[in-house]
């Protein structure tokens, strides 16, 4: 198939897009390199040596013998995107072409009015070339777990995107509705989610586009099969507080003896993928498009939910580290369950990993082999959700 | 009460403004005047020859006394917005500073782009802008009754914005939630105003914006209390197959000699309201502003529904004029039933104005007084929601 990579040089994309060209897929990769920019402004990087784009490709094209395409492209610019799309005629694009850190979309106005713009426009778009050029092309659309939010007051299975549904009508009877889940997101970010959402119900609707919306949990893990092959070929590793997520700031903490960072009572529950299931679940997202008329397909990508005190209490138990419960600078509740349906993309075929001592030493190991490249103080959280919860966090600065 | 009315220079925001000045709050327009840009891309104007904003504030201030102050402003500028909030502390912000026109916003890729970049940006900007300069100023913006969609499977009375269900627990029992009404929205224009609403959900939960958000019907008439004192105050009136609201097509082209322009078998059912009414309703909504930390509020503002050829039906008797049923530009239902609540803005004491002929006639005098000011040429519609109804209403350039 011929597939782009909508933002293939991130944590998530690079190690799909070299899994799809594994798979003989013929992938070009448009990225707006965004990722890079912004490690530059947070004065941060990755803990991994990530390599330069081109570089990436031609280690790939030597090892693999396959030919992975990049342009540089920003999803934000349609006649860019309409361009390229003309000239591919894609069978697929897969959709990681937005800001994906929830606090650093929270982290200041201007933050919050980036990610909105970013990412409305960067699926709006995609959806509206796709309509222009044809309409065939199957959208697939890296989501978020996060849209369904977390901490509901009755204990819920949250399904693959659709809720069942009973209400009242005009004339006395119960009649039953599949709608979209109502959603309830955490940040910023995941509200952009929520909005890529409603776009994708309406142009399924009215340009009968095929759509797939995953919802994606929390990614940890840093190499797949195919990163793993080449130390030029490593897949990015973020541990600031910004774009970290929690499980990897946990094992990457503990590898350079920093205490691992506990935000609240830590009695929030997540959803985790490994980052090579993102890439098997794409696999088969990709292998599959909806019809054209269906409703977008909305499947979650998530192996399994653990509640972070319980991550952290693991991690401590196998190497020893200390724990810090320090103020949360989220906006959220603090104790939650999740229990979540990963029926659809099971159904698929596919077999989650799931977290054990050996996977997470993997990251750790990898924590450990590049310790000597990581700056400490990118550790903290430093993005607040509301001035409260900066001044909950900093006692100080909020009495003078 | 200080009150900011974004987007102040247009069909409902100007008579709004008038009538809140006329009571005595302190009103300032902001207004960038793309409405009267757009006029000039499509050739089209007003039927009733509108004043410069600054001649209708002159008018306003030597007949009513009252100082009416205008800014240009774009609210798509968040420095300006915050600079704006920050000079005027205001207790409420009307936002009117949308796109609003469903058929320009399907008139080409373009235009769709336009409509989303504008109406998102204009809302998150005001909410990050609100936020940024205090959190506690009132927004109440302007929806769509569009944004539930036009025929359900099932006889349902549209709530005021939240719907009753019930649903199965984890455990096996039956739940109830009250949730955002499933949204079902028929062009990119009602889709930005639902992008808007779950904006609104989303502040309001993490910053406890305080929101008001009117769910309108399709507006009509032109002339309200303060806009007939002087010709030079008049409020524009539209004709033209982009922005003519369709009950205000149908008495224009009465008064003007061409047939009814009916769409499909104008068995589509909308609801209405008088132009007088949308300012009634601001001013109550403007006076009762929700408590922060309060879900926000939704409110139906909509008089009446009718099935667009019983309107048709009815201006025929009025004026023996002819009714010409045309292919339906729009991707929609042939036929619906509406039925709406509009409790909310009755239990703040508004009194519907309802359909009479004497109030049509009114119209239709006003349409007769300019009918030497219409451009013919400029009544059809000719934007269409897909390819496939572009190539049913043109059918020998379907077949070229």
């Amino acid at each position: 198939m011929k597939i782009v990579v909508l933002g293939g040089d991130g944590f998530c994309g690079w190690p799909t897009a070299l899994h799809l060209s594994d798979l003989a897929h013929d992938v070009l990769i448009a990225d707006n390199l965004s990722r890079r920019r912004i490690d530059d402004e947070l004065g941060a990087s990755s803990l991994t040596p990530i390599r330069p784009i081109a570089e990436r490709l031609e280690v790939w094209q030597s090892l693999a013998g396959r030919t992975l395409r990049f342009v540089e492209a920003d999803a934000c610019r349609f006649d860019v995107l309409v361009e390229l799309l003309r000239a591919e005629r894609p069978d697929a694009v897969v959709h990681f072409a937005e800001q994906r850190a929830a606090p650093y979309s929270m982290k200041s106005p201007a933050h919050k009015n980036y990610t909105v713009q970013n990412n409305v426009t960067a699926t709006h778009n995609l959806l509206n070339a796709i309509v222009e050029t044809g309409g065939e092309t199957h959208l697939v659309h890296l989501g978020t777990m996060g849209v369904y939010g977390y901490g509901h007051d009755e204990p819920v299975v949250l399904p693959d995107g659709y809720l069942d549904v009973r209400f009242d009508t005009a004339d006395g009877r119960e009649a039953t509705d599949s709608i979209v889940y109502p959603p309830s997101p955490g940040s910023v970010y995941h509200m952009t989610k929520v909005l890529d959402a409603h776009m994708f119900q309406y142009y399924a609707k009215n340009d009968r586009l095929r759509i797939t919306d995953l919802h994606q949990g929390i990614v940890w893990g840093t190499q797949t099969v195919q990163t793993r092959r080449d130390e030029r070929l490593i897949n990015r590793f973020d541990y600031d507080g910004d774009y970290g997520t929690v499980l990897n700031r946990f094992l990457m903490q503990a590898a350079v003896g920093y205490p691992l960072t506990v935000h609240g009572t830590g009695g929030q529950t997540r959803a985790f993928i490994h980052v090579q299931d993102t890439c098997r679940c794409i696999e088969r997202a990709v292998a599959s498009a909806p019809p054209r008329g269906a409703r977008p397909r909305i499947m979650n990508q998530m192996a399994e939910a653990h509640r972070l005190r319980d991550l952290a209490a693991l991690v401590q138990r196998m190497t020893g580290c200390e724990i810090a419960y320090l103020p949360n600078p989220r906006n959220e509740r603090a104790e939650n369950d999740l229990l979540a349906s990963n029926d659809a993309l099971r159904a698929l075929g596919w077999e989650p990993i799931t977290l054990g001592e050996g996977l997470m030493a993997e990251v750790t190991d990898i924590a450990r082999k590049y310790a000597h490249r990581c700056d400490r103080t990118k550790i903290p959280c430093t993005s607040y959700w509301t001035r409260e919860r900066a001044e909950a966090a900093t006692p100080v600065a909020a009495a003078e």
